[in-house]
């Protein structure tokens, strides 16, 4: 290994301690940090952001990675490193200090405003707020630059490389396909969850999520589980990947869905090459690759029909009461209910889209500038109308109901959707390439998949970008056409469509 | 205030984060964390500690301090801030970068065959890594400088201003009363401790461990509590302080005396100036000053025969089998049973001088010369005979047992002896002081003494010296003669001498 290289790995690798530092505060605070301690906590995580971002900009990393841009020695894996550091190295670099600090600024201050206007649906007091926002991402657009369209150059911070045309290509077919099958399946006599929504005790649901996490593969010797109000992942490297769950007494469905969730990030998270800690070779591809990882597992592994035969046993054995004379088959309907909703962390795995498709089509308009701030709501209300066949009776329940506006994440919600039809894509490929694969799952065995999955993308890091991965996998890019086929399949059968 | 003195809280505080970030990883690690994470976390650790040092004596520090020691402006409070600060700065600068390095390795070789030779009882293995630091540890007291004893230098660290003469003083007052004391006790008929070696199931012993928490005062609103394998407090700031707690299902004893160790510490640590985060002005005044807090609630309050009284129907509601027939004399008994042993974190709180006695003796020889290391197990099994009267049958019951030689930490130990007589000190003022602090005790009203603690002592932070402090409180410097007092009050009355 050069000495050069050797000194960028030491850098990269001591930003990266400081970061995950920085994340044991952030996953302390959600889960165990006293009340009071907030204040403090707030300032030592400013503290610690600040250094990250001294040295990931730092004249320091700028000049090794001027040396080994022209390294014609290096392998494949450390020309990888390289290229994707200097990619967020001079992403960086092309935002002035000030832009930085009233970005933070103004995030800060609409945070709280949105604390308060959610509640109240006061979209009036939030607006001026995010007038600034979108005037701010407006402007970090023309910044970062881009080819096609101004919102690319907020898609490519989580999604490297996808482009608005791409996203508007998945939603024209979500719009054709997706839309009119829910309305089918609307007509068809709903399903209960009735079995869902009994009383199941704290206790006695946390041990079973942490038996559902054993099942699908989680390593408890590299990982724990806690509770926390929001469900999450983080990692502070791949040998300690920590999941939450919510529990919620009175419905099952949360903690069973929640922690599979969890528990599919955090596969990933154990599955990512130990050692190229803190650098990209042993980091996760894309948000969207994230969330194929949590889908695939939620929604293909944990809401099917054979995984509910699998683990009926011994959720009767856990909730003898609760469950009494219910049958897997009861399970799978009950966790499979399609039904439009107003809120998007509460939707089904299929209207959940048409919640991304409002919020894209949103924030697309913002951006380009073909929709002002104040016309939201109208904007917003009329489309949830369109697709979900709803009224918005509160902007609480409507355009105010997520956090991520506030935090400036602008370009981030279309990863859920492209989480999910990756998920499609790849489980595709996984039933054709394992052998037996549902006679598996139907027997609690979940290795061949895992192992599946660790083999393709996991051990993999940012070697290949989503989509490189996408067509090594599955032979073509990115397609709606597999998640339509499962939603057919699954719900064509529930439904006797 | 001036822009300097603003420039230089700016600074100290920053430093601060760093560490208190550190300390969270530390909390995390001893309670929470998976194995797995153990690798990593050093060196997430490690980086914490480097920045730490880089900033603590760095130039900007430096001209800050330069500029500040000239400032005729500054009121009593950043007077302290600016003396403390640079004291810390000036010990630092004495201290060669290559000499640090040499000292962490050592030590953290050292630490790693000592967890090795410990159970072993292989002195020799260890022999060669003491001899190295005992080495530099005389370097580092050149490098520091003193007056009268090398030791000074090591002493001054933990507890500033304390002499090696004073130590000797306190400990001849130990040997002349406390030592024959001991044996006076010894000829008359034991106690039994039978009543806490019952089986206590875990869970119950750790919400008690809340309620005896809450007795004393400390606010779970900026604190908690969790379980790790040796008791241990930490903060990161004043409203956000944790205790932990060891549970020993057939010995009650330990959580009992341990929750209100650590509580006492914790206390102090919650009653410091919130204003003074990470400023000398809101930190404790030393190590010694620290365990007062600490040995005052265990042992003056908590072996009282008031507190057990006040605390007995609880405990009886909490293990109504095992505490049935028993009074809260028994329980006093019990709980203050004096019986020389090998073991010091096992010692009674009279015996417990005997360890800390051995422990200076040898360390003292060993920094002035008069002790090779290869003597040191024959030097300390005599002492032992001599305090303790008995036999060192395995060098890891005997010199072996602590870890603290491992870390570097000579100087130390004697602030545990310190605190404890200054505990006497301040507990006789406070019953001067405090109307009715025996009655109020039994009724488990601990808010005056609490109240009177936070006045003398906790929010002073740093303002005065231990010395200071003392004389303030008590009208004259520490006197071994309270703590004996204290023993044969208490004592003499449990075993009719």
């Amino acid at each position: 290994m050069s000495s050069t290289y050797s000194e960028f790995v030491t850098e990269v690798q001591s930003i990266a301690d400081i970061s995950f530092a920085a994340g044991v505060l952030n996953w302390d605070q959600e889960t165990y940090m006293p009340q009071g301690g907030a204040g403090l906590r707030a300032r030592q995580l400013a503290t610690l952001a600040g250094l990250v971002h001294e040295r990931a900009t730092g004249g320091k990393l700028g000049s090794l990675l001027e040396v080994l841009g022209k390294d014609v020695s290096l392998d494949e894996v450390q020309r990888c490193n390289v290229k994707y550091v200097n990619k967020q190295y001079q992403r960086a670099l092309k935002l002035p200090r000030e832009f930085v600090v009233e970005m933070s600024h103004t995030v800060s201050e609409a945070l709280s405003v949105w604390q308060q206007a959610k509640p109240a649906g006061n979209f009036e007091a939030f607006a001026p707020h995010l007038e600034k926002i979108v005037n701010l991402k407006r402007r970090e657009c023309e910044l970062l630059g881009y080819t096609a369209h101004p919102y690319d150059a907020l898609l490519d911070e989580f999604e490297p490389g996808l482009t608005t045309a791409e996203v508007e290509q998945l939603f024209a077919d979500v719009r054709k396909d997706l839309v009119p099958f829910v309305k089918q399946i609307a007509q068809q006599a709903p399903h209960s969850d009735e079995l869902l929504k009994k009383h199941y005790p704290k206790d006695k649901q946390f041990a079973f999520s942490e038996t559902l996490l054993r099942i699908i593969g989680f390593d408890f010797g590299t990982g724990r589980q806690d509770i926390s109000l929001h469900p999450f992942t983080i990692n502070f490297g791949a040998t300690d990947v920590r999941v939450t769950t919510k529990i919620d007494e009175h419905n099952l469905s949360d903690m069973l869905t929640g922690t599979i969730h969890e528990g599919g990030h955090a596969l990933y998270e154990q599955g990512l090459p130990a050692n190229g800690y803190g650098l990209p070779s042993g980091e996760y591809v894309s948000l969207g690759i994230h969330e194929s990882q949590s889908r695939l597992w939620e929604n293909n592994v944990g809401r099917s029909l054979e995984f509910c035969k699998a683990i009926m046993p011994q959720l009767q054995a856990a909730f003898p009461e609760q469950m009494n004379g219910h049958s897997a088959n009861d399970l799978f309907q009950a966790l499979n209910v399609v039904r439009p909703s107003l809120i998007r962390i509460m939707a089904d795995e299929l209207t959940y889209h048409f919640h991304i498709m409002v919020r894209f089509e949103t924030e697309k308009a913002l951006i380009e500038g073909s929709l002002a701030v104040k016309d939201v709501p109208g904007f917003w209300n009329s489309r949830v109308r369109e697709y979900l066949g709803i009224d918005v009776p509160h902007h609480g329940a409507g355009c105010l109901q997520d956090v991520h506006w506030s935090h400036g994440s602008l370009g981030y919600f279309p990863t859920y959707s492209i989480g999910s039809f990756y998920a499609a894509q790849f489980f595709a490929a996984a039933e054709k390439q394992i052998d037996g694969l549902h006679e598996q799952i139907e027997r609690g065995e979940l290795k061949s998949l895992l192992q599946w999955l660790r083999e393709h993308i996991h051990r993999h890091g940012k070697q290949y970008s989503a989509r490189e991965l996408c067509e090594r996998i599955t032979g073509e890019p990115l397609s709606f056409s597999y998640f339509m086929q499962y939603a057919r399949k699954k719900y064509g059968s529930l439904y006797q469509l």
